[in-house]
């Protein structure tokens, strides 16, 4: 199944009666700036105003291996991968710290570690494939193995949501993910390699260079298929992308506020907006990344990140310390007292 | 008592064990970006590692009304000043909501707000005058009230150290107080009031070009008091920029963390590094407001915003949302885990 249902838009009469009672609030308008806009896009998302404080924020950490580390992509070994998802289910990678200091819980799902055996069963329910192609020289998987990652993500997002998810965060793992990433980015965008490639984890000069010429040999291969989202998946990204793309889309189909995180996740969004038009609108970008890429994908969805911390680790991490500010947008609209309660007759419009 | 005693550094060699510490884990160096420094902050103010989390996260509001609102600087009357000092009272406003979703709570302190009878005796315990002079025309307020002011700010500081706090908001509420911390900004960066001047609460055009030429006489009046910060706080300051200088300067010499708001909270601060050099290796700026004498003055105290959301608020409303951010950077230097920990052998420089 690689068809999306219609996505349908916020609320737009939720919207306004939200910016209305914004205007009520005790302080100066616009004053609270980018608070003020998430207020009302949670509002218009919940189709509620004032909008409800988040009950069940949940991050959910896809994971996959790419074959193209095999070219020296990154500064890490691919081992690490299946090391970083037990990481996970013990609660000591960044994503469990910054989720819990958000107040949000954390799944991770293995869509294609390089590994037999998932770390768990509930793990590895919706598990696609060992690693992915090597982009650079051949397809990361074939079409009906990036309907059934699409799927995987689909379902993981219908799994949230009707375990009463109310925001979700989307995150990546995988060494070697950002090739992938910045390749599906500079096809979509039609942008140089050379304006596109980061360093990732962290690869030296010469790893950059591998990076760099992996991301051309592969940009290469998907010529042509520009236009065709899927088409894309199967020659230049991956299962876990892939399946980021299903979950992207499908919260946005089952109306649920969706923080993006990084390149990788941004990246699966673009696809994802391809796949499902105005699936951003359920969208915030929740940090600005240090990889060239992700400018680049932002600016194509129109998403202005809320953070900017000079983070690069993915994980969901820069989303996760981003849900504490949406928190606070939504506390202000649901909790500040307005002109009125407080007897303050004195706002510009009134003297 | 208008002399300050020395300020101490964070500890060094705490620091460099927590840079240590952050290199250890589980994922790639640099990768938290300014999370990574800021749990170093935390961590060399506490002189722990690794750092605790804050127990004890205060806020302070200091309200004053200023004289020069008769010039017409603003979109508010000066009686909205003391109707937001019942609105923090009764929890209603911007600060407390955003405090509290930030861990932190609230006190405000009524230091020179034009009613003769503070709101509360605990509100009114350190107030030193009503208002301040009209900054165009006159002075602001003695030498002696200078004097006093400074001193309740670092009573204030010292009563909230020694109640426990470990981490401390620094916020304002006064209408006009703009104009008088744009001043001092501009006095001591030798700045032009042009490239300024902002809208504060959103004054209007007419209102801006009012607002300039205040600051203009006030600057004028100033004219060789630009090396002296005392004769400045008197010439164009108020006694509630006073109290934050005693306040900000004090929390350092304290040794306890804090966090700057927007541009009336960093102009204090620009006097209090002047009167205590050092001071700000004690703070981090919270947020950059919309205000173009913020950046001004936090170029100037080198300083660098957590969090950049348009807000231009005051109240310490930038600062709590910044609040955040520090503790969710503090909750990965003191609970994630280690590479040794996870069993992760494949760091990069163990290759």
């Amino acid at each position: 199944m690689t068809d999306f249902d219609a996505v349908s838009p916020p609320d737009p009469d939720i919207a306004d009666a939200a910016r209305a009672q914004q205007a009520q609030l005790t302080k100066p308008p616009g004053s609270l700036g980018r608070l003020e806009a998430l207020s009302v896009w949670v509002s218009s998302c919940q189709g509620v105003c004032p909008p409800r404080q988040f009950e069940r924020a949940r991050a959910v950490v896809f994971a996959g291996d790419h074959g193209v580390t095999a070219a020296g992509v990154s500064a890490y070994p691919a081992e690490v991968t299946a090391a970083m998802i037990a990481n996970f289910d013990a609660g000591g990678a960044a994503i469990n710290i910054l989720a819990e200091a958000a107040g949000a819980t954390v799944r991770v799902v293995d869509i294609a570690v390089d590994v037999e055996e998932p770390l768990t069963a509930a793990i590895g329910a919706h598990k696609i494939r060992r690693s992915s192609g090597n982009i650079s020289i051949e397809d990361a998987l074939p079409d009906d193995e990036v309907a059934a990652a699409l799927d995987a993500g689909r379902r993981i997002a219908d799994e949230e949501v009707d375990s009463g998810a109310d925001i979700l965060i989307v995150g990546d793992m995988g060494i070697g993910n950002t090739t992938p990433a910045t390749t599906l980015i500079a096809a979509l965008t039609d942008s140089e390699p050379v304006a596109a490639v980061g360093r990732g984890t962290g690869v030296d000069d010469a790893g950059w260079a591998r990076k760099t010429a992996a991301i051309r040999d592969a940009l290469f291969r998907s010529r042509g298929s520009a236009g065709d989202p899927l088409a894309l998946l199967r020659v230049c990204g991956g299962a876990d992308l892939a399946a980021m793309t299903g979950f992207c889309a499908q919260a946005a189909i089952r109306r649920t506020p969706l923080l993006l995180d990084g390149v990788v996740v941004t990246a699966a969004a673009l696809v994802a907006e391809e796949l499902a038009p105005g699936a951003k609108q359920w969208w915030q970008a929740g940090h600005r990344s240090t990889e060239p890429a992700h400018a680049l994908a932002l600016r194509r969805l129109d998403l202005e990140p809320i953070v900017d911390l000079q983070m690069r680790l993915g994980e969901g991490s820069g989303a996760a310390v981003a849900l504490s500010v949406v928190r606070a947008a939504v506390a202000t609209l649901s909790s500040m007292a307005t002109f009125d309660e407080a007897g303050i007759t004195s706002s510009p419009d009134k003297r």
